[in-house]
């Protein structure tokens, strides 16, 4: 029957005008022709937009997978739903797999639960807020901690109910100042959220290492190449143990240190990465004043007085949020000061200093630690510990001391890590000089709650002793679209996404590349019928234009297998078939050519079964 | 190795000492274990909760389904979204099977595109808006033309692109005032919405025929019984022809006036239905004013007078929204304004009188047409036309006129038809008196919208002929939550949902009575374990509790197949096999159990297959 409405449709299209005669006859078929590239809506094109500055954004815009509605608002056409889909689906079956019961929590939630937890006060403008017909206060969902321990606290009442996990896929709306890069970093996006619930630490421990394998397998089997879970740090999330999977890509916001010694797996986001210092020799010698005119910065000061900044002792200042109070923190010269640790150390938010005022008794530019008595806190990170002399600021315009020695010349300091780590840096675990920073994009999280939701919601179970007690909390967090993304940013070339066969959203493209010659039509016409029936996913393109705008298409729609049948092809009774990443180019004959596909299509799909 | 873990697990149980060491070994067993009612997550119980009125909402909540987080809002616990998640595969399928795209559109949408199509300004508080970070008026989808139209409007520019239909099924948000019934009424619910595309009525008609086809395939795959398809008011959507999917129903809240000739396929929402009246017998006689001392209503008037209320003239005052100004309706005594078709003729917004005031000159409870002088503007129902004696107010306190003629005593009346159809009234149809009104619950809805989106938001295509055009739309919704519940509904006994078992959460159900033993466990087990592999969907009960308990919550979890066993079942060597809605109750072989409830399954799914 598909066979015969290709024909009719092939009919209705050279004599356009029994459109509507022949519509109403074979609508029911015509109809089903989705798979074809000319009914897909959508449009592909050369130019790359201006506002995409990141490949994936570019090739995804250009390739009519999204369109900009507002700043971090994409609607999705149907090459993109398909993947996610599959995305979906593999991320609902490993869910599955750990014993996840997927549940689904509302978007819109009334404040009432978020005050609760004290979140509705301690989140900024990142979460939209608005009052409903009855001026109730009601919020977008961003995360469901206390969607999850609302609809658990009033049935898991003993301890026998435990454990569990609910999950659900879900849209989220996080009002992002930084939307960017396409579906990389969105205000609205298809997030898998999890929850476990435990009566202890040791059982959430043990579900938190399931969790971390399922997420290993579900980033395997999407396709995901070069994916890492490093330490990170909770957040606004709460609690203590955390792990992000990053997915490295040179495009990423966040920065990793990862060992490069073969034999150690240390990983970390420099957020929590310990940074530990070389040794450096360094003898004891004078304290001396040197005059440096207008001289303020760390290359000035190497210039002026050739001194390496491994050999200084710089000034970081910054001011905390609450009352603008300053924060000055000294560190080695080459290093850079870790903010969070910063933060966590102080427990208080801060920010880079905004300015100095001269009330402050601070000489921006000539900062040191000798002698200091500006009104601000001061910091001396570990990396300025065990050197015996140092270049720093003299407190005085236009002056800097050598030679100055901590113990000596300021006394006893207490020293903290507030430094990032640095490529060469030591590794914390093997100890060798093998740090190495990478970036990347985080596609997922895991994180270790531990009590905080459960207590300020007063969720309660009674345990074996007959004792009330609160739950302990795991959530485990999936970003679907920038997983996709992603992908697309880790694997594509200059034409288009390369998707892997388990998330791409066909599997095979056929090229018809003369369908108005009868013959070549009708032996791509029942390739497309048989792998079709065959359950094979094909999208068929039997346009007639010219080759090379049809392979353009082709590869920005990143269908992983392509078969073209052409004049040539059908001359010497073969069928050529491709992939998208150009690992293979080939003929199949034929009178086999379903076969042989489908077998390739299955070898392509085991790569990523687990 | 599941049999393996089953074991392992009831070993845990008996000694749950043991637990931590015993479940740090079998983790990976003991988590997919989630077919286990144990491990469901959500309380069963007997009693109702107090603010249930209907059925499905009452048994919803007692069978653990969902729970209450805000006015009209829920979260869903696992046996409803197991449901759901098959609804929306049944509407994929029918959907993509008449070519559907499905794509995904932002829930939070920008002000700016329902400006240009005008709905920001005409539609009311039904719908939630916020402001973002950066000052931007926000919405939040209702439903979903706007986007739709500008995600189609820069690619189908040509008339060759054209038709389509994309569809989405995504979270919406409407702040609904009348939130009621569980699921049948909320404020934040799943939808499919469609959305199609056409250079010509015809085509759009064309479609439209087919859509009206998936609509019933999808409803009967559902499992839906009674659901009827009825002509409806195309309200704030716009365009003309549209058409509602009723599930009839006692507890709903629209009205539908359907032909009970059986050779007659009228059917109508009452808010459209035409009514026509029998004729009536009635002679001239004299105009002659009565007294009717505090006599205001129909039932006072025929009490004092003996008149039936069908020779009664009655009046009925309203006021236009926008001014207050009144409108009077005039009309038979028996029957009720329509007041749909009575703002339809008005092109005006009206509600009831809420009080008359003096200067009006409208004299409460004894408005006539006869000299009637109030300022008011008046309507008189079709329903008058042909009659030649009336009862009717006098316009002055205390008075009635008997006789009353409107040709002879007021003029010459426009008669417009603003009276609802009413049972026994006359078919347009068939003509004959057997219009029957019946209530229904919508849960779907298909429109043919015309070109109102697509001028307001100026999308055009160039046709064959150069010139451009707009295209013409239609839209197509169904309400996934709402179709559980009105099933739920509409398939229920006192003690629970009976599922239809294409959207069932699970197939079958085994019910091991004495889980403590060890054979009767073991049977249990096996039969668990070869169904599950079999892809049966198996929900398995071997919680060592009353039968009593045992059934009753499998009563409220509704799943078709039940199967028992227990000791007496095992000691006569079978199981105990029984349908959820009673109409099955037999024993299979316990040899040949698997393979005859794998049969039993596959015959009662092909009763909703098409």
């Amino acid at each position: 029957m598909r066979v015969f409405s290709l024909k009719i449709v092939g009919l209705y299209f050279t004599f356009s005008q029994l459109k509507v005669i022949i519509s109403m006859y074979i609508y029911n078929y015509y109809w089903r022709m989705i798979m074809l590239v000319k009914n897909l809506l959508g449009s592909r094109f050369k130019e790359t937009p201006k506002d995409c500055v990141i490949a994936s954004h570019a090739l995804m815009m250009k390739g009519g997978y999204m369109k900009y509605m507002s700043t971090g608002s994409y609607s999705l056409f149907t090459p993109t739903k398909r993947i996610t889909n599959k995305v979906e689906k593999i991320i609902r079956e490993e869910m599955d797999g750990i014993g996840g019961q997927e549940v689904m929590f509302p978007v819109v939630m009334p404040a009432s639960i978020w005050e609760e937890s004290g979140r509705y006060s301690s989140i900024g403008s990142e979460m939209a807020r608005f009052t409903d017909r009855n001026n109730a206060k009601m919020v977008l969902g961003m995360t469901h901690e206390e969607a999850a321990v609302h609809l658990a606290r009033d049935t898991a009442q003993s301890y026998t109910d435990y454990p569990f996990m609910i999950y659900q896929i879900q849209t989220k709306f996080r009002d992002e100042p930084r939307a960017r890069g396409g579906l990389i970093r969105v205000r609205e996006f298809t997030m898998k959220d999890a929850y476990s619930f435990h009566t202890s630490q040791e059982d959430l421990e043990c579900y938190y290492d399931e969790c971390f394998k399922a997420y290993e397998r579900i980033f395997k089997r999407a396709g995901a190449k070069n994916v890492v879970a490093v330490k990170s740090d909770s957040g606004m999330m709460g609690g203590s143990v955390s792990h992000e999977f990053m997915l490295l890509t040179d495009i990423g916001e966040d920065t990793l240190a990862i060992c490069s010694n073969e034999e150690c797996d240390y990983k970390a986001n420099v957020e929590v990465a310990e940074c530990i210092t070389h040794e450096i020799e360094s003898t004891v010698q004078d304290l001396e004043e040197v005059a440096t005119p207008n001289v303020k910065t760390i290359e000035g000061l190497k210039r002026v007085l050739g001194v390496d900044p491994i050999g200084m002792c710089k000034a970081v200042v910054y001011q905390k949020n609450a009352d603008d109070s300053y924060v000055i923190v000294f560190i080695r010269g080459d290093l850079e000061v870790n903010e969070t640790k910063l933060r966590n150390y102080l427990r208080a938010e801060v920010h880079p200093a905004s300015g100095i005022s001269e009330e402050s008794g601070i000489v921006a530019g000539f900062i040191g630690p000798v002698g200091f008595n500006g009104k601000a806190q001061v910091v001396f990170d570990k990396s300025l510990k065990g050197i015996e002399s140092f270049v720093c600021g003299a407190n005085k315009k236009d002056a800097h001391f050598k030679g100055m020695n901590i113990a000596r010349d300021v006394g006893e300091v207490e020293y903290v890590e507030v430094a990032k780590a640095y490529n060469g840096g030591i590794c914390p675990i093997c100890g060798k000089p093998t740090i190495t920073l990478r970036r990347g994009v985080e596609i997922g999280n895991i994180f270790q709650l531990g009590t905080k939701y459960t207590t300020s919601m007063n969720m309660t179970y009674v345990d074996s002793d007959g004792t009330r007690k609160n739950p302990i909390m795991g959530c485990y967090g999936i970003g679907v679209g920038r997983l996709v993304a992603t992908i697309c940013e880790e694997q594509h070339d200059d034409y288009g996404p390369i998707w892997p066969i388990s998330i791409a959203p066909w599997q095979v493209e056929i090229c018809c590349l003369q369908s108005t010659d009868e013959t070549i039509k009708s032996v791509s016409d029942k390739l497309y019928e048989e792998l079709e029936k065959s359950g094979v996913e094909v999208l068929y393109d039997e346009r007639d234009i010219r080759p090379g705008a049809m392979f353009a298409d082709a590869d920005l729609l990143g269908v992983p297998v392509r078969a073209v049948v052409s004049r040539k092809t059908c001359e010497r009774g073969v069928v050529e078939v491709s992939f998208r990443d150009k690992s293979f180019k080939g003929e199949v004959n034929m009178e086999t050519a379903t076969e042989d596909i489908i077998k390739i299509v299955n070898d392509l799909k085991a790569k990523y079964e687990i």
